[in-house]
């Protein structure tokens, strides 16, 4: 029998991956908090429904794509939320970025209702919804992770089972991690380059392929050059996920200096009003530090 | 006319420098501080003199390839240095990495003699020369740069001219901001990752391509993960390097926060007995700060 598919949260990466499941011929129940939001997919002959339980009485996989933690747990344990129609089998998959410990709380509860609950996080932002190239960290039930992976194959290009319930999280956070402080690492480069009066566009071309070479210096390393600032990935969602990585941290004892100090310099970024911007703008910040007087 | 040329300092790099000249049918007079490392190179067929100043006799374009700043200064300026034999339209090409400042005052020196000091760091490792494939960031003159350009290739394969006197020391100098707060950024997420006990082979194979990738978490995470601390680049030249970058900081008041943070733990690493490691040794330091108790 044909999986009966529900998406709720359609944002920019939601509707993105939404409208990649109708691509492959999945017949599609969906919910926003905002209905406006699903115009185009009902266009293409989505099903819109008024709440997320009434996603899950249609649906036997369910994915949420939303923003923080208590979205996520809004959606699955609110009011009219997808708990209250839980059935045995069902598959609830959760695309947002969220705590590792909620996320296990709520793979706990759904449990006991026979459910699953997969942490799911994705990277590869809107573009990589939209050319169906996202990479997907899946925490949970292996067996249920089995049955959701050819579906989410049409918006997911590489597909990781981490393990037990919060890994995909974790892992999530992991990349958070490295992608903040490697941001971090071409900021202050490329503000010594320039205070050195070197010629930025060649110091980048010169060690893009070396040892000091990232995604990060490929791709955002010429934006920061020209002041180039419109988001890929925003500053303000950086935060939310450094804070989860912190608070994980916290949690667990573990000493994270340089996340620490991305957070702060981040915290700046948003203070100088570049919350909406894309990541690359906490070059400004580490700029404007090297530069006072 | 053929260009005579002479290598001084053959350590791990230089040898390997030299050898490729000699692979590319240069003729070559050597010098080293110690003799016997000159050994392999005047067996075939290099000629072994005793001092900088003999080099400087018999040579129109001389190489260096030693540790420091003040062991290049000896080579230039000391007793039986190259400047008490320099000639009109000689080059002298400095691939140690050393102080901008230094160069640049050598290079006025040797300039007021009608002679040429290119700074030409490289980077890539012994790796890199014995197969040829360093990259070097070359400043000073640019027809002296035309004119050493081909010698070069014998061991370079990115050769990129940076500007005037000093620029190749300071783009060296932003590749090693990048290596090291890169490598800090993979100590700290897979600390985190081990911490909340994730597969860590798995980890890096789910993040790698992504925007968390780069060239310390291809090549430095796995060998993190199995202790494997056999140097690459060893801690001690990370920390003379940085020590390089955060003078020249201080110099043009550039604040260097990440940089500064990763010198401090390089140096609980060398206080741990790992200066001769690899710089992937830097995960030792990260992990045991996380799991204090």
């Amino acid at each position: 029998m044909e999986n009966r598919i529900g998406f709720i949260g359609l944002g920019i990466m939601g509707a993105q991956m939404a409208a990649r499941l109708l691509d492959s011929r999945h017949s599609l129940v969906v919910h926003s908090r905002t209905k406006s939001r699903g115009s185009r997919l009902i266009a293409r002959g989505a099903k819109f429904v008024d709440s997320p339980a009434e996603v899950a009485q249609q649906c036997d996989i369910v994915f949420i794509c939303v923003t923080d933690t208590p979205d996520v747990q809004a959606v699955v344990s609110g009011e009219d939320g997808i708990a209250s129609c839980v059935r045995s089998g069902m598959v609830v998959v959760d695309h947002s970025t969220i705590s590792p410990a909620a996320t296990r709380e709520m793979a706990d509860d759904l449990s006991k209702q026979g459910a699953y609950f997969l942490d799911a996080p994705v990277s590869g932002g809107d573009v990589g919804a939209r050319e169906g190239t996202l990479s997907i960290m899946v925490g949970g039930d292996q067996a249920a992770f089995d049955r959701v992976d050819p579906v989410m194959r049409a918006y997911g290009q590489t597909i990781t089972y981490c393990g037990p319930s919060g890994t995909g999280q974790l892992t999530k956070l992991v990349n958070q991690i490295l992608v903040s402080v490697t941001n971090l690492a071409v900021c202050e480069a490329l503000t010594f380059a320039k205070k050195h009066r070197l010629d930025l566009e060649k110091t980048v071309a010169a060690l893009a392929g070396g040892a000091g070479g990232s995604w990060q210096l490929a791709n955002l390393g010429p934006r920061m050059i020209v002041g180039d600032f419109r988001p890929g990935f925003t500053v303000n969602l950086q935060q939310k996920d450094l804070q989860l990585v912190l608070q994980a941290g916290e949690k667990s004892n573990t000493s994270l200096p340089a996340a620490s100090l991305a957070h702060q310099l981040f915290t700046a970024a948003q203070a100088a009003g570049h919350g909406k911007d894309g990541t690359q703008a906490l070059f400004t910040v580490v700029e404007k530090l090297a530069s006072l007087h």
